[in-house]
Formats: structure tokens, sequence, C-alpha cells
């Protein structure tokens, strides 16, 4: 149930498997490559390293592969596809953060070798990576090559030749004792990055076996190459040693690197794993989700959890990019995912980590001003997709198949990221009660997105309505469109947001209530003028007919009929569909009205949601990996379970199963949000209420025997365990919760509520 | 007949295949590497570009790879490895001397595409090679994108990781229009090299076909992008134009290698390759050997004889390594290889290239005095191995399984290359009856290595006699060894000729004749005393006993008897041999007092032979690639044939067999020469008398219908043509013939003499 395996061997997989076994700390990530394999894309990125040069857009910079390792016996290199392969097997333990790997290879002239290995990125010193090796001759005694190298060749687009690009250079290679090192800058953002690698090698009694080292740079990588002498069914240990360092948070990176390396070369290899895995025990206590009798889906909840861990680290100025940090799919870039997908694992269970990706935004507030500037607006504008200092980085072009430009809209018409980083950011202080955060930087992008949507409407004086026009909603099938409910809606609502917070800041801080005013001119004139506005703002939703219009104008699209599904249950496009003119049609890539019931649940009727969900479910082609879990959650709010466990499934296993087939590029992290929402708020019923009450309504799968998860609330931890019977709550504090509509004080201790009503 | 063809492809065997596979024209060598494979060992070399650097010696350097090409369609590239092969075919067509290809991969999403193609390296211009794709999409239409890069990736010691050095650095790569420059510098040699390539691409009707160039440095290769885009079923071509220069023989390489990219550019890749062609045709009329009815033995010996053609070029300051300029085995280093056993090819067929191999003993003649003079001797010592100057480069040192340090002796003890130098400088007169070269250069050589001899041989009173003590001989069991007959017995030879052409000189050629004396000091005297040294030279040889005792104490050592070969009929070690003490048992590693025989035939009576022949044949391990086909003639001249055939197989098919497991490393280039010597002094009982008569004394294996082969002689070409029956001869000049042992005066025309008697 911890264990992700792969065992059988076929290099055309291996670029999946990379991403499903990357290892990171949200520092610093590798991609799970095999380092005994021809066929690798090594993927080294570190938080926040992002470069332009002669990219189209600035992009996560693939790093240096400091992992390079050879084993000669020989003279030939063990390798996956030339070696006789007697045995493999490759295991992520997600439990302890370790990648292990057992290999037996088989020499051309018939010499058999086991070589076993664990992998991890270490959780408690996050400049630290390490390697152990166990070597095993099994039918031959004499010499062997070990090579220890780092490769200074890799580059982004391995995936995509036409962006080939490599982003940084060489300042310095070579040697230093103990071991090699690297010293590379960026281009363009002149990072200045520092890999240190070493070995140590030891027999069974655990004296030194490295000999005879020659040290030589291969072109620009440096290598070091040791000999050692083995005798037959003995065992041998190697260990690589690792650290890196950047100009982000260091003057001397490469005097850091080597100062960590000298420290961990001394602490020892086992001494850091034993710390990690402690760290890592800590972080599955809070973070874990148990699901009885239902395998994979508790190995799916388990990897999509640990995965998304894996993105952060305690770093304000980074946030996590729609592929984490397991591949270059979309750049590195940060979408709304992080915000309205990640967020809510983050904040119920690791509020720390929910603060920095606020913190991100609230960092990144200077682009973000910058872009409405430049786009003739107010206040600030989030990008559509963001990179490291908040300017708009979406891509103005694409290729169409036969490579004729396309020009890209969603970083000119998506402007409901705006609305969804302030969504987060009230859940964050409904869950946290953090006031601080609020007053030091939550207003500041309140008032800012407010004011940009004050801005950004359009005043329509034949109905006297705020009008917003020519924006793309979640469903990007439709590029131009105008009065965009979700859009609309959450304007809305961050104008009034927004107001409300100015109010509650001088109240609550009247200092910093000047700085925000005398430094950016907010006043009660203008935060009135926006509640006007708000007011006014055209929501194209009426009480008689409760099916609301995605837009204006989405009634009088074409209708297709979505008729057939693939192997993973996913539609297919209808026969006869022309694929560059969806625009013109009802078809939906993914959830936008009912997004908007999932974001705020209390704004909308039981009959709304239903009626929406059933109209939209029908047309939606799930062309995001985004798009099923919302079906399954808002399906289990309105009792259609039948679809809820599908759909769940699909978002679960879209790593895992590659579903999407593009796995390669990096890690859905925004699904495996989507996942933990889908056994969260879908199956386990919770809701964040606007009074700030936690609410479950249950419902488990057939095959559940139980569903266990905590919730961190108000600073303390809430243990809820759901059965078909009944609701377990744990907790230290008392609490006030509603169950089915019932609101029930809680007290200190483990309470048990029926559900058979 | 003509063709080496490869149709099933396992990358396990692609080192292999890249020697067989290697074209080069003597100037420039690329291995046959598969530019479509991620297996593959790049070798590119310039004759004459060595570099020693970080080395243990000097050593021919591994360029940068020009070839580097990638397709790919759908992003995914075509690879051996990783795509579906659906058809592979790799042919090297040696009449013409082009390598072609033919593969239909098959890509994961099922697009088919065949893709052949032609790769030469010019004949006609030695600073041009090229190849041509045909691309045909067997199934589908769409953009296809085709990368041209230059690899500056390359080291030396891909096969030998413990020798891995690069011996370049970049000086400078980028794009240069049409196309893409590497420009590198060796470390220690300062040679620089510049590459050029660049792309044409064309549909059917002629048009250009590449779009959307994109050029990007990728580390330090400079790659350019193009997207091409193809219909279904249509065939278009793609050309690779190459271009190198060196600084060996340009001061503006790069401006050269771009000047003769735009000439070859224009004057097109077809023309080139139709001039090639012709000059293959032209070759192919001098050197071809047909054998009637042996299909093997026809296909093997073009192979050699082609091989060899490859290896030569009208540079005087090189020669050939013992593996060609196939592959880095002997790191590129000349041996008594060249003279003894490929020099026969060349000067029997291609005395234009003879000339050239000894002119590079010519121009390495001060490295040859200089290690004599820190040998402490006189004169020119040749070195065992030789690089680019003449100095020794053997190295001293190598390990043994255990990698303790093994001393290696052949450096300082192997002299007998100064004498086998001489036989080949004898021979190119003997054969050629030029007295300009010889004034020129061969008079200096044989008076330096004659010089050099006097000052190492020691004078022993006791017996009043001279010796040569601790030397190793042509058999490297035995080391330290003193009086070896080989070695001995041509140091009196080459002291004899040297004071033979020193008389003549002064006869021929009065100025050049003062040259040498005022230059080097010769006299009368010291050459009179060498006639005195070489009389006293002791040759352990009587004319009681038959068989020569190959050196001092040689019949004392311990005796082993050889019982059983291995599947390609070579010795097994007898059992119970320690292979550390070779040196105390008679078991020899090849001929050493037969290869005397061999050298000089007519010194030896038949008993003489057969019976040294007998017995040491039986003692000989070989353990050399030079070991079988020296046996095999020797064997046809005393009238053994029943091994002859066998020990000839065994040395033609070294490389296409593989059969010492090494031809990875590079061609066999003395076992083809000796496969040649085979063919024509075995087979063909061709002898060169010492009074310049051609003898012939044929015996035809039975397989065998009828073999025939030209020889150069004296400025003309005779055709020799040889049945069970008769022989053969066409001329167009009157020549004196020996055929078993009677003189004929052949005339111009063609004359068939009957065999029968």
């Amino acid at each position: 149930m911890w264990v992700i395996e792969r065992n059988l061997y076929d290099q055309n997989e291996n670029d999946v498997y990379e991403t499903l076994f990357t290892l990171a700390n949200g520092y610093v990530s590798f991609r799970g490559v095999e380092e005994f394999s021809n066929r690798k894309i090594p993927g080294t990125y570190l938080a926040g390293v992002f470069d332009k040069s002669e990219a189209q857009v600035t992009e996560l910079v693939n790093l240096p592969d400091p992992l390079g390792i050879r084993i000669y016996v020989d003279n030939e290199p063990l390798l996956l596809e030339l070696s006789e392969l007697l045995y493999y097997d490759r295991k992520l333990n997600m439990k302890s953060g370790v990648l292990e790997s057992t290999y037996i290879f088989e020499t051309s002239s018939g010499k058999k070798i086991d070589i076993s290995s664990k992998r991890f990125v270490s959780r408690k010193n996050r400049n630290r990576f390490a390697i152990k090796y166990t070597i095993k001759p099994l039918n031959f005694s004499g010499s062997i090559l070990i090579e220890n190298y780092i490769d200074n060749r890799t580059y982004n687009g391995m995936l995509d030749p036409t962006n080939k690009i490599q982003h940084y250079q060489v300042l310095t290679s070579g040697e230093e004792m103990p071991g090699i090192l690297s010293l590379v800058r960026t281009f363009d953002r002149g990072h200045v990055i520092a890999f240190r690698t070493a070995l140590k090698g030891m027999n069974e009694d655990g004296e030194n076996i490295l000999k005879l080292r020659k040290f030589r740079m291969i072109g620009q990588n440096p290598c070091e190459l040791f000999m050692i002498f083995v005798d037959e069914s003995r065992e041998y240990t190697l260990e690589k040693f690792g650290t890196v360092y950047s100009s982000r948070e260091s003057c001397d990176p490469l005097k850091e690197a080597s100062l960590e390396l000298a420290r961990f070369y001394v602490e020892g290899l086992e001494s850091e794993l034993n710390k990690h895995t402690e760290i890592m025990n800590e972080f599955w206590n809070r973070s874990d989700i148990q699901i009885k009798d239902d395998e994979t889906a508790q190995k799916g909840i388990r990897f999509n959890i640990f995965h998304l861990y894996q993105c952060v680290d305690d770093d304000p100025t980074v946030s996590i990019g729609a592929r984490g940090l397991h591949g270059e799919g979309y750049k590195g870039h940060v979408f709304w995912d992080t915000e309205i997908f990640m967020f809510p694992f983050f904040l119920h269970t690791l509020p720390e980590y929910a603060k920095n990706l606020l913190l991100y935004r609230y960092n990144t507030l200077k682009g973000a001003r910058k872009n409405a500037e430049l786009n003739g607006y107010e206040g600030a504008q989030y990008p559509w997709e963001s990179a490291d200092d908040g300017l708009e980085v979406t891509p103005k072009w694409g290729q169409d198949y036969l490579g004729n430009p396309v020009r890209i809209w969603t970083g000119d018409e998506e402007f409901h990221i705006n609305s969804d980083i302030a969504v987060a950011l009230i859940h964050y202080f409904m869950v946290t009660g953090d006031e601080q955060f609020m007053k030091d930087y939550g207003v500041e992008i309140l008032l800012e997105t407010g004011r940009f949507w004050a801005s950004r409407v359009e005043y329509n004086e034949k109905f006297d309505r705020y009008e917003i026009n020519r924006v793309i909603g979640p469903d990007e099938f439709h590029e131009h469109v105008n009065n965009n409910v979700y859009t609309n809606y959450l304007a809305k609502w961050n104008l009034t947001k927004a107001r409300e917070f100015y109010y509650w800041l001088e109240e609550k801080d009247a200092a910093k209530f000047e700085i925000l005013k005398s430094q950016f001119g907010f006043t009660k004139r203008e935060v009135e003028n926006w509640q006007m506005i708000a007011e006014k703002i055209y929501i194209p939703r009426n009480d008689s007919e409760k099916l609301i219009e995605q837009f204006e104008g989405y009634f009088n699209l074409k209708e297709y009929e979505i008729t057939e599904w693939d192997e993973n249950g996913l539609p297919k496009w209808p026969k006869g569909l022309d694929l560059t003119k969806l625009g013109e049609t009802k078809l939906i890539k993914q959830p936008d009205v009912v997004m908007l019931m999932l974001v705020l649940p209390e704004d909308f009727s039981q009959e709304e949601m239903r009626i929406n969900y059933k109209y939209y479910e029908k047309r939606t082609m799930h062309k995001s990996s985004l798009s099923p879990s919302m079906y399954s959650i808002m399906g289990l709010k309105v009792g259609d379970t039948h679809n809820a466990y599908k759909y769940f499934m699909k978002t679960l296993l879209v790593d895992l199963e590659d579903n999407q087939g593009n796995t390669n590029n990096g890690f859905h992290a925004a699904s495996a949000g989507g996942a933990w929402q889908c056994v969260v708020n879908g199956f386990g019923g919770m809701t964040l209420e606007s009074d700030g009450i936690l609410s479950f309504s249950p419902w488990l799968p057939k095959n559940w025997e139980a569903l266990s998860f905590n919730l961190s609330y108000k600073g303390s931890m809430i243990n809820v365990r759901i059965t078909k019977e009944d609701i377990t709550f744990a907790t230290d504090i008392s609490i006030k919760i509603r169950v089915r509509d019932k609101v029930i004080e809680i007290p200190p201790g483990r309470t048990t509520i029926g559900l058979s009503s």
C-alpha cells in the first residue's frame, strides 16, 4: 500500500516512470532516471530557478544531472539496454520517500552482478541528496570500475525537440576533495548553481575499497573513476553524497555546496536517511488518507499526496507548477491549478505550506501590477501563467500540426485567475484564522485584485450593468466570450470581499491600513464604488430558469451529443466535428458553471446544482485532467453517485495509468489536488462553510469499508473516520461541526455520530 | 561478392559493425556509426592528428562527430532501439565505397516511415563527406522534424573507460549559412580542426522542403532544426554535406572548410559521388584479387583490400596504425605491422602509397634519432610504437587484472623494428627501381639504422663475436632474451645493406653523398667497421643442426604440448600453465624463426624451412593476428598444405568473424596485409627474389577454380591468373619471370605456362 513498483523493464516506458519516481523536497527535484540506462531524460530542477534566454517564454531550467554513475565490468558498462537483465525491480517507497532499485546484470562474458540502490532527496537538509549502492558479484572475483560524474549536457526540451534549449553555461567544473563539482549559470536570469558529489566505498568490514582514483574532464563533464577489487559473493557498499546550492539562497553557492558536502560526508548517509525518514513519518501522520478495502484507491491517493508534498518547501517565493517539479510540461508555470485544485490539500493538512503558496502570490504582486499596467488596467492582474516574477508568461503563439502559427489567448483573456487567488486567500483565513497573514499580505492582494476588476468591467448603459466581455472562462474551448458566469460571479465576489477586508483592516490594524492607503492610494470612496460595481455586475442567471448559461449566447451554439467513450472511459469526439471550430459548439472542455458552484457552494441551491450538473456533464469532453474530479464531487453533492467513483479513479490514476498519455511531461499536480478533494469533499462530503464551520455529508463507494483522514483546523488536528454507518471525530479541542445539516458540538476526545438517518 | 551486409539489428553488435563499416579516405575516417542509434561509439579520426595531453601516451584523437542527425515524427526521435523496426538492412558496398542503409521505422503511434541512406567519404576531394537520405512516409502525411548537429562531446576511450579522455576543446561552434560549424583544438599538439555540415532537402520535383529553421547550441553542440511537411507515399530527399579541414594542411581550417562546403553544396552530392565511384573503380582495377568459386574467400579478400586502401592517402607524414583509421586499438600507433605485413600489398599494387609509408619513416627520422640518443645509442632507433613524430610512444606500464602495474618492455627491447623498416625499403627499391627515392631518403634511413645497430651490439671477447642481448623478438612471450636470431640476423643484414648503399650513393649521386657525410658524419671507416661487426654478429645457427634456436637458451625451456583448439581452430592454453610465466616455456606467441625465413627466404634451404616450420608451428599459440597467415605461407613453401587454407581463412576473416573478439577496437590491418600475402605469396607462390626477379610456385586450394591478381612491377602492371593447370601472365612489357625454378622471358601480351610438370 506504500509502494509503487516497476518490475518489468521496457525502455519505452522510462519517461513515464521518470515522472512517477521523481524525488523532490520542494527545493530540488530529480526525475526518477534510471542511472544505468542509455535511454533517459535527466531532469534536475530547482524551485524558482527559471530562465528565458532564447526560449519562447521564461521556463523552469533543467539543470545538470549530478546523479551520473557508471559501473564497468571488464570495461563493459552495466546498462539496462546492453547487459542481460536477470532481475529488475524498482520501487518508490512513499512511506520513507526512498527510491529502491534492484538489478542483476549479466555481462557479455557471463559475469553476474547484483546491484541494489536506495536514492533519497533529504527532507532534513534540503541541499542534500544521496544514493547508496550495494554491489555483489555473484559468480566472479576481480576488478570493477566505478565512475562518478556530473552531466553538464542536459537541456530543456528533451521531449520537445523544437524547443530544445540549454539555459546554462558551465562556469567551472572539476574536482575538489572529496569528489567533483560543477558550477553553472543561467544565461538570462544569471542564477548560479553549484553541484558537488563524492563517493565512499566500503567492504563488509567497513574498510575503504575505492582505489586508483583518476579524474578527467570529458568535455564539460567532470568524471572521477575508481577501481575496486571484489570477491565473489561478498557485498560492497558504495555511497554517493550530493549537495546543491544556488545563488537564490547563497552568495557563494559553490562554497556552500562544498561545506555542506563535507558535513554530509562526515555525518554519513545512514544518519541523514534516518532523519529524512522521520520527517516523512511526521508528514504521513498529518496528511495520510486511509481507505479500507480498496487497494488501488489507497495506493493511488497516497501517490497523489506524496507527490504534492514533494512539491513544497518553506520558500515563500515559489509555488507549484502545473506539473509539479516533475517535468517540463507547461514549463514549470503556475496556473489557477495551484489555488483551486492543489491548495485545499495543503490548507487542510499542511497549512504552513498553504501559507507559502499564498505568499508566492504576494511576492509576485509587483509583476501582477505590471501586467495590469501594461494592459491598461489598474490594480494587480495575476498572470494566467506565472513563473518567477508574476509577469504574464503565457506563450502568445503555438503551432498547429502543419506548422502554422496559432494565437494562444489564455494569457490575454483568462482573467478569473485573479478571483481564484482571492478565493484561496479567504479560505485560508477561514480555516486558519491567521489574522496576521491577512494584515501583512492578504488584504493587499484582495484590494489589488478588487481594484483590477473595477477597472476591467465595462459599463453597459442600456442595461445599467457592468459587463466583462471578451474573456475565457475555465472552459477554454470558448474564447472571446462575453459575461462568462464564472468570471463575472467571482469578480463580483472579489470586489465584495475587497471592500469587506478594507474595513476589516481599518478596524484591526490602523497602522497597516494607513500604509496601504498611502502607498497605493485606496480610499473609502474607491471601495464603495467597488461595491456599487459588484451589485451591478451582470450575472446571466434568473430565478425562473435554474439552468445557468455559461456565457452570453452559449445556449444558441450547436449541439453535439457525446455517444462514445474511449478505453479510459473518457468521451470521444462526436463524429463530424470540426476541431478547429469547437467554439461554435456547446461542447466544453471542463466544468465552468459547475466549477463556480463548487467554489461557492452556498450560493446555489441543491436543485440548481443538480440541474446544471446534469446539463453540463453531458457536454463535457474532460479535455483537462482537472475535469473529472470536479464532476465526481458535484455528482456526490447532488446525489448522483453513479459516476463519482469512475471519475474519481480517472483522476486518481491519471499518472499511475498515464491515462492522458503525457505523464512523461510531469506529475498532474492539479489532478492530484482534485483527487484529494474527491475523497475529502466528495466522499467525505466535507464543506467549508462561509461561517467557518466544517460540514460533513459523506457517502462511501460500495467497496470502501472505511475512510479516514485528518483536517487541520484553527491550529488543531481533527481526525475524521467514516464508515457506512457512522462518522467518528477525534480531536483535542472542542469544535462545532455540522453532520448532514445538524450542527453538533464535538468535545475533545473521540465522538461517533450515526449516519443511518 | 562486393557487399558486406548486416540485416539483423542487435545493438550489442554495433561496435563491431562500426569497425567493419568504417568509411575513410586515408585522410579522414568515420567509424560506421548507426546515426539512428543511441548505442554508438562515434569515431572520427584524421590521419596524423595525435595528441597526448593527460593520456598515458600520444594517441590518435577522436574528433567531433559531424554525422549527427535526428529525425522526429510527432516529437519522437526515430531510434533503432526505441522505434518498432519493421525493416533493417545495412550494406557496405566495397566496389563503390558507399555505405547503404535502409530502415522502416514504426513510431509508437503507428506511423511508418521508410528511410534509406547512402554515406560516402570522398576519394575525389579528401575533405568532403556526405550522406544522402531518402525519406518516405508510408502511412501518414504531416510534419517531420529534421535535426542536423555536430557532436562535440566525443572522446577517446569510449571502449576503455580507464583511459577516457577528451583531447580537444571547442574553440567555437555555431552556425554559418548554409549550415553549422565546429572548430576544435587539441590540448597538447594544438591541432585545429574545423567541421562544417549543411543540409539540402527536396521533394520529388526538386523543390526545397526545409522550413522553419531554428538554430540552437545545446551545450557545445551546434544544432539546426528544420520542419518538413510530407505527404503519404511520396519520396523526399535529404542531402547532408560535410567538410573537414585541419591545421595540418591549412592555416585557416575554418575558412577552408567553409569554402569547401560552399563549393560542394553548389556542385552537388551526386556529382561528387560519381567522381568518388570512378576513383574506386580505378582502385579495384589495380588492386582487386579474384578468387573463383570461393565466395567467402572472395568477399573476405576484398574486405581486407578495401580497408587497407581506406587507410592511405597521399600524405608522406602519416602511416597506418595497427588498427587502421578504424578504431582506437593501439591508440593509432604504427608498428612493424605496416612494413612487414601491410607494405607488400601496397608495394605490389599501389606503389605510390608504399612510397608514402616509407616517407613517413623518413619524416620521423628525427624522432628516431632522438630515441637512440635518449637510450645512449647512435644513429636512428625507430620506435616500437610510433605516432606523429617518431618518438617512442609505447606505454611503459600496463595493469594486470588486479590493477597491479605491469612493466611493458616492448618499447625498450623490440629493436627489430629498425631492420623491418630497412627490409621494406630494400623491397621497395627492388620492385620499383626508384633510384631517386633511395638517393633522397632511402640511403639515409639505411645508414642511420645501420649506425644504430653498430652502437647497439655488444662485443663478447671470449667468443670474439658481437651479441645483442636483452631484446624481445617477434615472439613477445619471451622478454630480455639474448641473441634472438630474428633480431641478430636482420641487424647483420641491415649493417651489410647500409654499407652497400653507402657506396651505391657515392657512385650514383656525389652531391647527396657529400651532404649525408657532412651532415651526419658518415665515413668509409665507419661503414667498413659495420661490415666487420656484421660478419661477427652471433647467429646461433649451425650446419649440423638445421633447427634454429629462437634465442640463446630457448631449447632449455619447459615443454608444453598444445592439445586443444577453440571453436575458431586456434590453440587453447595447455592445462596447468601459469600465464604469468610464459617466458619459462617453449610456447611462442607468433612466428619468430619462421618469420625470419619469410623475410629473407633465399637465405634458408627448403629443408631448414621445413624443419623449423614443423618445430615451431606446434609451439605457437597464435596470440597475435599476425601469426596464422605467416604459417599459412610457410606451410605452402615447404609443401605442408594442410593448414594453409585454415590459417588463411582465420586471417582473412579475423574481422568479418571477429574471431579475436576485438574488432570493435578497429580493423586488423596487419592481418589484412597478411591475408593479401597469403593469397599472392602463399597460394600464388610469388617470391620477390634478391635479383629482383618475381618467381611463382602456386598451389590452389581444392575449392578454388582460379586465382587472379595484379602486380605492379617497375612501373608496369602484370596480371597473373592461376588455375590448377596453368599460370597466365598479361603484361605490356617484356619481363623475366621464374615459374617453378624455370626462368622464362615473358613477352608483352598474354602468356600461359603449364603447371603440370
